[in-house]
């Protein structure tokens, strides 16, 4: 990231002409919701354009996809939308056609309450799979968030928690910058918790070697831009955000990012010819790296028994896709995962995972070091595959900070590949044990 | 497995010809090996054959393997070999040149003691990685063990405890057939515990789609073989037991799987053309397959943290490679691994981890149940993607079981794998959050 971009409150509503709201419709059936939702977690979540939007959206690559999926997919190809719909508390897949005929019936619902056309709405749902939606409770709650919507940030910050599930809270993002002197905003919200380990794709292909998320991601901006333009600028931010995160290497059935921009910024639309419009893209591009990698690593740091962040850099490596395949390799390796917790710098597990990593390997040729949050200086503890003298205690030092850089160089080659991981805790297990009451299955 | 073989005492001693030890000399350095060993566990095992017996082996696919994977490596090569010392405490992985020297002067060791070729020596270590050998603690084990070899029961048991690392039982194992009318025997000892993911091969070349233990297992028996079909017999017998088992998904450095056939049960040497041959050649097979079918179960019974054994079958796959492909994304998987960890027989996450895996999967063929041990009936909880109405209480109470099968048909094809796996437990990651008051990493 070239640029550090200004943070700005307000989310998805920060950008011009947007709206949002959130509201409690027991979607779990927690059967306590008659009127009241205080004390309980709000479910549905609705973001409106006041105009017609460019929209793009990357979907997850599970080949078990929820109806929402196969929904947005069909609108995000024809590239325009203005209104995104999204419940937690039920993912709506593995529901068959009463699943498919669902998910239009909230897209129906929403075109009816705020007069657009049904073609344009975007639906997302997050939770259970296998159960069907409550659609009684679901209509209500459409009605009560089509007559909340507001552009105050609070606003935002309803629809942020009524996508959440294990998520303990709500994650937003925006920033503020100019193109052609006009001031543009991007703005986001996201959920994740488990399941984490997104492999998103424009086209449902699987991204080379970026295979497995519960995440939902809604960003919208005021920028004009072309449908091309928007897709290849969110396939870019995603592959250097969402897609490089993980926290059990458990992909999920029901991964959404989308992007709406709806051009009241009034700027020359994004996606033209020449050094000008190249500038301005690349700015944009910039700001929207940068809050898709805010909210991408918001979702590491809440994800589910999380006590340490690791930032996995591999370097040297040969190609692109074994310097992946290596991060890949160590960030879900269960043996290097249980050693953060232990807050156990251990390089033998990691040399291990390498090794059986699909990415080539020389054993004389691996460095492995470790460095504490915002440091430079990296206190390597394998050179050459040979263990360095560093004292163990200094190692330590930098594994007992929440987060901190795990190095790796190969010293094959010149690709590089860096992952956003998370340790395995004994409260991870405790929390994905399930509840043995629950006949539902948790996930999407 | 066609036929069912006696089960006899004795394990790699019950084959005729065969002595072995186990002894205790310090080497993870406790500090208190001074001459007695009571109450330490033994840490340096001998395996013996009275004469040159024929010899195969099968060693981790892992890029990085230790210094006496290379050198068993050159031995099976050659084909002949006489004893196998292996030592637990300490991996000799990424040790360099003087973990290569180390390994040598341990077959030269034992070679000198027994007056045997050092060429016909094979040696395997398993504990720590990245810490050289304690030379004379091993020189002086080798010297013990030599002095204590015999053919008792007892005498493999020592042997069988000499190389537990975090297992918490010896696992042994022997069947006695008939070849020829002359009495063949096959025994065996192993251990595994943790880094169980076996990817084992003839030719360090991967097995298809079967990556991924610390296992080591010394096979031995009194049949004479020639080394072709030896080395087919044990591919063929481990790729549908050790290669088949998978506790936490890590492949080890130092995995290994040696037999050796002394012929002194004077049966027809096996490998030889026409249908005698080959039915004595089945016969065998089938031996083989039973005692490391047995000895792999028992890993993953022994695993680290492991509360449930869990057989996952999948049928009905395009292809053999997508059959094991499926059913690895189940069993690797932390959320289901978990789920089984907590007595939840979720489905949804079942489905989920096939969705992601490499297999061809189509949502609205799959079916998925579960049955109690020794049972055929199978409570199916998914057919054709929909849940069934089966009562949630009945695969409760399969899946309350300490050991059950997972049966998963994906009903696109022929194809069939089957995997023995573990749960995954806050036992497992408090055994593996390390002690970082010891420097040494764990694994190989």
């Amino acid at each position: 990231m070239r640029t550090e971009f200004q943070q700005i409150p307000g989310s998805v509503v920060a950008p011009k002409g947007f709206l949002a709201s959130g509201v409690f419709c027991d979607i779990k059936r927690l059967g306590t919701g008659k009127g009241s939702n205080r004390g309980l977690k709000r479910d549905l979540a609705l973001i409106v354009s006041e105009v017609p939007a460019t929209v793009a959206g990357l979907f997850t690559t599970n080949q078990i996809s929820a109806a929402p999926v196969h929904l947005c997919r069909a609108v995000t190809t024809r590239g325009r939308a203005q209104a995104i719909v999204a419940n937690s508390g039920n993912a709506n897949a593995c529901t068959g056609r009463r699943g498919m005929a669902d998910a239009r019936a909230m897209a129906a619902e929403v075109a009816a309450f705020l007069h657009l056309p049904p073609a344009q709405i975007l639906v997302a749902s997050t939770g259970r799979i296998g159960v069907p939606l409550p659609m009684a409770n679901v209509r209500l709650g459409i009605r009560q968030a089509s007559a909340l919507l507001g552009n105050a940030p609070e606003h935002a910050a309803e629809a942020a928690e009524a996508i959440m599930t294990s998520d303990t809270h709500p994650k937003v993002a925006a920033v503020e910058f100019n193109l052609d002197g006009k001031p543009v905003r991007i703005g986001g919200i996201c959920k994740g918790a488990g399941m984490i380990h997104p492999g998103l794709s424009l086209t449902g292909r699987r991204p080379p070697a970026a295979p497995h998320a519960t995440m939902l991601a809604f960003l919208t901006t005021d920028a004009a831009a072309a449908a091309p333009f928007l897709r290849r600028a969110l396939s870019e931010a995603v592959a250097r955000s969402f897609n490089r995160i993980t926290i059990d290497g458990d992909m999920s059935t029901n991964d959404t990012v989308l992007l709406l921009a709806n051009g009241l910024a009034d700027n020359r639309p994004l996606g033209g010819a020449g050094p000008r419009a190249a500038r301005a893209q690349s700015r944009f591009q910039d700001a929207l790296n940068q809050v898709c990698l805010e909210l991408a690593r918001m979702i590491v740091r809440d994800g589910e028994g999380v006590s340490k962040c690791v930032t996995v850099r591999v370097t040297g490596a040969r190609t692109a896709g074994d310097a992946d395949a290596a991060a890949r390799a160590v960030a879900n390796s269960a043996l290097v995962k249980t050693s953060w917790c232990g807050g156990d710098p251990n390089w033998g597990r990691i040399i291990d995972a390498l090794g059986y990593s699909p990415a080539r390997i020389v054993e004389t040729q691996v460095d492995i070091g470790y460095a504490a949050p915002g440091q430079r200086s990296v206190a390597w503890c394998l050179r050459h595959g040979q263990p360095t003298r560093i004292p163990f205690a200094r190692l330590c030092a930098i594994v007992a900070h929440r987060e901190f850089d795990l190095h790796i160089r190969l010293n094959l080659g010149r690709a590089s590949a860096v992952l956003y991981a998370a340790d395995l805790t004994e409260a991870y297990v405790d929390f994905n044990k399930g509840d043995v009451g629950n006949p539902a299955a948790r996930g999407g």
